[in-house]
């Protein structure tokens, strides 16, 4: 029942690279660590891509769109027919994604895998619907076998048209009304904690609201509890079709070699699935926003994980994540770039 | 014998620019507020460009460097003569700024203000040496008089070569070997603390190099406690030229409506300094990091700052301020190039 690719080796990281890279660094004409994370982002690329020379040039954007069986019962402060709205928008380049992907000059496509209604052909949305949306929570299985495995595997594809464009980073960014629900359920059943240690505003509701959403999401926790045997259960049970997919492309990223640049709350609790499936995946992944959704920081603990930028952010759709990738690039280019102490007779320094 | 123009009026800000830019914020296809910093920068730059499309393409970098007198009894882990030979390094493009000011399609100055050695004519550098560094403040004031209003007059002239330029923004970067300790010893005496509040390790001194520096710098409070009476006098008799040229630019920028984006450690002091003399300074300067040197979060405090990054860094020469550039960028982008609710017809939300 278990896709046999999930267990695919997960590709090593170059450990010389990272270390020559490491060298490179203390001879650059700076205090030696003075760049801070701007150094060890550079080293991270180098272990990754195998070079000296470390490149964030070519960056694949991939966003999962699904409906959320669960949003029915009100849990978002949007109406469920914004996520095939935001669809449409997607196409017509008007998404905070897309701006940024222009100004990133990064690729992107979207993955349609279950809005509420089918909303036709659109440009760069790939169809891959596996129904109007998943089923409530509260009631059934969000997703039944076939679902999850073809969700798992519309990822998998994602990865695969990445790589063949040639890319360095992959962004996957998720879209779905009602979304933060279903990440929360999932993160609470793996983390062992209670809905409303987790349960947060979302898009934008009020405190009786995300009581409201916390109530919703501890009853299908509660439903589900005896079948939630392992990560798998739990995404089947609990998420969403395009956390399903986020799951297949990180896992994919680790097998294929391909370092992942995570978004915020959605993204990193299909970063906290995907770990518990194949723990090597978290080496490829680097998380890169701090998440205004409050339980963001429990989902980051869990995985050991201080992201690059704390803006604020709590949109989704990959923003955060493409929000870094400047700083990869400065990161890069100073590495290349930078005169060593012998290049500009510049004189080392002592500690004391 | 206070510069006549320190006291020129600050340009007001155009709240009505602000209020326009927020409403168009409300308008975009996403749930309002959700791209945090993103929008509040896309406000703040409103707010000073007096338009509702801000802008931050053209950026005009200037870095001030000069030696310290107080270097010479050993504040630092890097001889003195490292300031020139980077004035040199910076001249030949292999610094971090450097890099970083192509990146980003910058342009890049260098004033030198007062190395220890005159390093001859240097393409991109301008001389305006006022001395071999400042006077060891362990004896005497760092600069006389006509040296501290030369120093602030070198930064309004930059500043007034940034708006000849069409500049958008100005960053001021330094490079001073021992600069740390004339910047605490400034910071100190502003701030009414001891030297050991504020004193860290610089571009990398041991426990015990940063004790000694502390007492170093205690010293120097102490020998001039009773003609520190203001900023200006701080300023002279702790400062350094390349910190004075800073607060100079800082106080004309704020005259002249140009928005500043502040660095690290060193630009941070004189930001402080700058609004100690002219408040109203403060409404034009953009915090862009927070340092890794320790003392950093007191002068931010006393500047409620709360910088837009916070990756390590502790080098200087504009390069933190310079590494927020993109984020700036992008919030431009965004909030001049995303769709409408309407545009888009997109349903909005509520709050339940």
């Amino acid at each position: 029942m278990t896709p046999s690719w999930l267990s695919q080796p997960i590709t090593p990281l170059d450990d010389a690279a990272r270390q020559r890279a490491h060298a490179h660094q203390q001879q650059l004409t700076k205090p030696p660590g003075s760049l801070g994370r701007l150094e060890t982002l550079a080293e991270w690329l180098a272990a990754r891509q195998g070079t000296q020379r470390p490149a964030a040039d070519r960056v694949a954007i991939t966003i999962f769109a699904a409906d959320h069986g669960l949003a029915s019962e009100g849990t978002s402060a949007f109406p469920q027919a914004v996520t095939g709205e935001m669809v449409k928008n997607f196409a017509h380049g008007g998404a905070a994604i897309n701006v940024l992907a222009r100004e990133l000059y990064a690729k992107l496509e979207v993955v349609n895998l279950g809005t509420l209604d089918d909303p036709g052909p659109l440009p760069g949305v790939i169809d891959a619907r596996l129904g109007s949306g998943t089923t409530n929570a509260l009631y059934r299985a969000a997703m039944t076998t076939e679902q999850l495995q073809a969700a798992l595997a519309s990822g998998r594809c994602a990865v695969a048209r990445a790589k063949d464009k040639g890319s360095q980073l992959f962004i996957g960014g998720d879209m779905g009304i009602g979304n933060t629900a279903s990440a929360t359920a999932c993160a609470c059943a793996l983390l062992g904690l209670p809905a409303d240690a987790l349960t947060g505003p979302g898009t934008g509701l009020d405190p009786a609201g995300v009581a409201r959403k916390a109530a919703l999401i501890q009853r299908a926790l509660d439903k589900h509890r005896c079948t939630l045997t392992g990560p798998l259960e739990i995404l089947r049970h609990l998420g969403g079709f395009e956390i399903a997919a986020l799951v297949g492309s990180y896992i994919t990223c680790a097998q294929h070699g391909l370092p992942v640049l995570v978004d915020g709350f959605i993204t990193s609790t299909a970063a906290l699935l995907a770990v518990h499936i194949q723990p090597g995946t978290r080496d490829w992944l680097l998380f890169c926003h701090r998440s205004a959704e409050p339980g963001h920081a429990r989902i980051l603990d869990a995985l050991d994980a201080e992201p690059l930028l704390d803006l604020g952010l709590r949109l989704g759709e990959g923003s955060g994540a493409a929000s870094a990738v400047p700083l990869l690039r400065l990161a890069c280019a100073l590495h290349n770039n930078m005169a060593t102490f012998a290049d500009a007779d510049v004189s080392g320094g002592d500690t004391r």
